[in-house]
């Protein structure tokens, strides 16, 4: 069989865009797949919920990649380690109840498990407002491609609709601070000092729903509350990822 | 148990360091993590040889990501059908002999499978010298961090030892053309037109050792024999791998 | 009726990507929207035709909305008012022979005509290669989005099918260059000095099918000839459009 | 007849600053040559009055010439079709009042509508201040080019009078803020949220004189008002040109 | 009186336009408005001939304000000391032979003197080509305004015709080398080494038509002959622009 | 006698660095050579004090070069006609109360009157804060070589001292914003719109010594006070030069 | 004996490495390397304690290279005089009072003595948050390479323990500013006007524990404080390290 | 004695002044201030000649601050240790021939050597051009600030005599590859491929006088012979350094 590169093309173009047809109204729109979205968009999806993940750069992961100071190498704590565990991502130990994971690997496992639930991603992606009607909820997310950013080009966006919203951007909050921008009232405090203990035992409770259907996690949760900083260590993203997932399944079954 | 945020900070040093000193002496360097690198750098690790993947960018996966013009899906052809499935990337049928995976899931799986099977990766670190001596071997990368690069700094190389390289840095063929800039008796001829068919069917025979140590694969192999582009096709380049990965092994054990 | 963000979201992707997926498999690409490619696609598109205007830009109309030296008009000689008038683009004479037309009436009018005949514009779009197989023709352009480009990403492009190629991409000759590059057996010479005269009365024979299945248009015509430069005369733009169109079409017809 | 450069030159030269130094006092400066631009100052040209349309860019359109998301469709609901009608842009149905057009051929015909009905453009000039002399009115513009400001170069501005001004400059409500910072009495708010329903239906309570000589028009009269922000839709920006218009045309006959 | 700004506006637009349109046809152009283009420009013009200085800069005087090294001061010899006296430019003996001007001062005094012979400045202006027709002579300047190039701006130049040019663009020669660079018969060097002593000697010789209707002067006279480099020296600048003149005057005359 | 470069560096150095030691200590210090610091200037110097006239740019003349957007003409007022008169610089009458002058003639002639005057110039160096001691007057200034900020060093700045101090940078108002910013009484107001004939005849009352030492002049003037803007008109910025210069030597005198 | 490149690089991994990671905990912090902190770096290692000095740059010596306005000299006063002799600075007197010194000199002799002293530089590595737990005191660095704030790269940071901190950054006063930022009870008030004798005089009662466990030095100090600019003379900020040093060693001792 | 600004200024410009017009002839130039211009340069200065050391960057060092990989350490080999040990650099054995040093003592202690042996530092300055008269020789170097490269601006350049030249400007050979551009009959090869081992025990070979008047030493040597590369080892430098010394020295002498 010869091949012909018209049919690769249209093969990309039509499955591509059925997908992202269809996923134009989602159960759960995870923004940012750094490990927080990425376990929470996972474990919402094996509920068989509608859940796309949108990440603004080319490739998923986040800051996760690099590590330490580029060493790519990250620590979790024994709380954590279950996680680790679940996604068959392999760990050592360095000293009691300190666990270490090559950062690469860790990155991988997480995206394959979300593919493996069912989340769908649309990277190359970025929020650039909030949809808010009368119900005063989150109900939808203005979205661009980061190609139009990057290259300052005059471009309107388009509307994906969402019932809830998971903000795992980072210590940008990103989608927090558009909310609390336009007047939504909401105080995205910022990050305190380095504080790894504090940061690592109050993150569950900064986990929340912080506007009606916005639910923050990972650094997000953290930078919103203003609690302290977490330091080099990813146990704390990936069980604030769990709790998010665990609050939103809630609250769509209710 | 309390956090220690310099017991984190250590755990990361230590141990990436031991792995940093230890693999300065590879057996293999596979330079460039997309899925030709990926491909190849699993199959020989599982060999049980000492495989180091290095990558220039922070995250892997090179131009897979986003699939043909950021729509995230990528089409493998019927030969190649047998890798996704080794690897667990679950595709569906387009037409006859067209299969559509996603690309984010492709990525992931590679990735996963590469450090399974026992392969370091090296990400945020760029060759910019090769080392070749008395017996016109390519012996060893000049390695540097590509943030040393981006920043314009001026900043000595370390050396990393290897007795293979495999060149899958795509169309740059970075190594390859190092070779060639310094000397050695090879010559990058630059892609070709597009013509998909015949540089799928012509890529097995374009991976080979071009000079003594070092092996192309990938869209570099086809870049240094002048070959036609292969499209928006990834079939070729995990075959490519494979292909590669087959040499190099016979040639460790001979 | 209540206005939904999601259904007006939806209608664009929808609408948008039935052309692009049909129109993978053009009659006639034409590369370039300013004066020459406009007229020679809306000419093409007239005669039934399926017509493809690839443009990287946001907006078309190339270098003829800011007339000389961002003084917004154009001068056309007495050969080609009548294409002005059949455009409806209105004119005064400023001396016998010498036309000036406003610049923006004049793309408005060239793009109107063109839609109204029926080709198809693709904008923000550029052309990265081209396709030639066994045949030796110049089968399919590859194309990427100029985003892609400006923001520096790695993404694949896709491949657009066509029978017949118009490059009307000014000075640059985009395709041309592209085909002489690769190893296509044509050679551009880039324009000569500054002779409007000269470079006026010659454009038409240099309007031609410099290899198969491509045919040069405009000052792309001129410059891969060699030809001496036109100057603020956009009479010989059009009128070498026209040519572009009759050659085409009677190919087609054959 | 020989074709001469410099008679050409002469030709643009001449024509144009005639008419330059003609409309340096002017019936209506319309600012920002989008779609709500556009089809205000056609309406107020047609009814004999003498308009100026400035444009910073070199090409005229604004943000409609990428559709959504770089996909070149616009909707427009039921209300604002008979302006599509209006100005020979088709259109198909999508959905019970959703209407699609060509974002390409809606620019091309808004633009040549604007041409025959007399108005003049000025592109590539940027307004950088106000005059606003004894009467507190909005009198005049201080204009230059806009490669000025690109090339950072020193250079002073002129001034162009006229007797009333539309900002139609899109979400920037670039005069309306040059007002406001400079101490007049008038705030600019800033779009709020995405709700397009909401947007759609106030926008023409938002366009008004909000400052003596100062319309607003299209996305800036909501930006001025903090009103919600429209989405993907362009009817709202045709009916608030339309809207602009009259009360412009009706102020001037008074 | 009370001022009018638009009454400013058009005395500044009518009066540079009626010198723009009457200046497109020169009896000489002298491009760069260093010491070698003003001594050059002036000297001519008061022989009652039509000369436009083209400068690219906002500013005339090239390199000269920074004196050497940003030292403020430039060094004449004997044999220059006369022109310095010429046109009012204050010195010191520093050493015998080696007169001390100010750079400021040798700037505005050569520009007063242009402009009080005649000669008209078209400054903010590049030349992007020459016109050469049937009789093989630089007969035209394809110029544009410098900032359209800066802000990259796709906009087509005018042309203005002379009866000779003078190319005083400094080593850059600019001029020259787009004769060069379109296939006319000329040669640019380059300079060589520094050796004033040399360089200074023999620039009158360098000084001299190289091309039918195009004359050197200044650094572009010895950057044309690949002669020594000059050093932080003016007199030979001002002597070869003096003599450049009286070539241009005779051929006039002839 | 054969040139020597070794001996025309040391002329350049010594003979600058003479002045520059002497300068250390001024009588007045003019920050910005634009029109109203070069009139203000000569007029000093004229009266035998030791003035520094001290440019952040290679040239002097500020925005005057380019006229009204690159128009090279600027316009003076009947008032202001008798400076331009006693500069040199010629002029021609537009209407009544309107004369016309060339850009370039006006700033060539200013400045070799302030040469003549004995003002001595000091290019290429920027002020980046002042000195203010017990006594609370301005009473030096501290500068740097501007290419030190270009190139983003880290280079420590010298100390000027100087009697008075004339802020003549224009509507920056760089002295006086540095006074603001580091706690000085005194308040920077920023031009208000457009409104040439209040802004030409307040601008005398608004030059004015602002802080012990420290006058402002030409726009800074208007700048500082809050006042309207100029418009393209000269007048007002030569008559305010000259108010300053008496203001200054009436104080010095005291 | 053959040289091998990878023990060569081993060496210095193994080498560094080790340092790195005993100096996870430090005594003492000493962030910017100019003249303040190698002084006070220099000081405190003398007496035995692990001193960590942390410069952002690749080179240390901070504005010190530079001299004043690019002219390396830099001028002590008598009271300072004793530690350049301290250091075997050679010096020569301008007048009395006044002495001058090579800035390359100073800059080198100081970074000798600290190696010898002890102390370990950290240089390429920038300081981007602190550490602060439940005792409110400044008891760790969050480090980061600064090559990957230069590429602009998302990687995560390691953390350094120090039990005081001594912050010699110049007018950054980077950490105090961080300090600020998250909320710490100290405010930056910024340099005020120059004043070189009132600068020198105060700076050693500035040079204090304005935080628990952070001590400001040099001009940091005086930035902190509000205080007068200090002009090109350098004694007060080796006095200032000086004085810092004994207030650290008091406390490590208490 | 209370502290005076200008004094302070005065004082650093006249003693630099006095040193830079003295240095305009030199005994020998020293082109970069890496490891073998340091060496070089206090060698031959301790002799007694006039030695200045020309320094493009603000600080010293080059290359040597960032050790291998920014981990600031350096490795020489057994031969050259001799060398630390005469400039008091300290050093530990990691392996019997590989001696490890801290890069910032070695920067230090070379350059503080430099000073005392009496060599004049201008740092700040770049090579645009060398002088090369009547006898063929290198006699004197065009230099100007770099500043005044980095800001892009127009400024001429002073000339710096010197007998002998030492081009130790790294890979880049900066001075080299000037002679080779403008004529002289020399080739720059550029570097081999790393191999540590031959690189060290040739470049004493390659340094050598190579042009009349300039010697290369370090890595310029090797890279104007096309030798194998150097590798992360500093003894070759400095030997090479040393080896240049001698070489301009006895050459003096003769």
């Amino acid at each position: 069989m010869e091949l012909d590169e018209i049919t690769i093309s249209r093969a990309i173009l039509a499955s591509q865009m059925d997908v992202l047809i269809d996923h134009m109204e989602l159960d759960v729109a995870v923004v940012g797949a750094g490990p927080a979205g990425l376990t929470c968009a996972a474990l919402i999806a094996e509920q068989g919920f509608r859940v796309g993940i949108i990440e603004k750069k080319l490739s998923i992961g986040g800051g996760m990649w690099g590590g330490g100071m580029m060493f790519p190498r990250i620590v979790v704590q024994e709380e954590a380690r279950r996680l680790l565990d679940r996604f068959g991502i392999r760990s050592t130990v360095y000293k009691e109840g300190y666990y270490v994971a090559k950062s690469i690997e860790a990155v991988s496992k997480l995206a394959a498990a979300a593919c493996d639930a069912g989340a769908e991603f649309f990277n190359l992606i970025m929020v650039e407002d909030v949809m808010i009607k009368a119900d005063g909820r989150v109900s939808g997310l203005v979205i661009n491609w980061t190609a139009v950013g990057m290259g300052n080009l005059h471009v309107d966006p388009l509307v994906m609709g969402c019932r809830y919203t998971v903000d795992a951007t980072g210590h940008d909050a990103v989608v927090a601070r558009l909310v609390e921008k336009k007047g939504g009232d909401i105080e995205v405090k910022g990050e305190s000092f380095m504080w790894a203990d504090r940061a690592e035992s109050r993150i569950l409770e900064h986990t929340r729903e912080i506007f009606p259907g916005l639910v923050v996690a990972g650094m997000a949760a953290n930078a919103v509350a203003g609690e302290s900083r977490m330091g080099p260590i990813f146990g704390g993203m990936l069980l604030s990822g769990e709790h998010a997932a665990r609050l939103v399944i809630q609250k769509m079954k209710e």
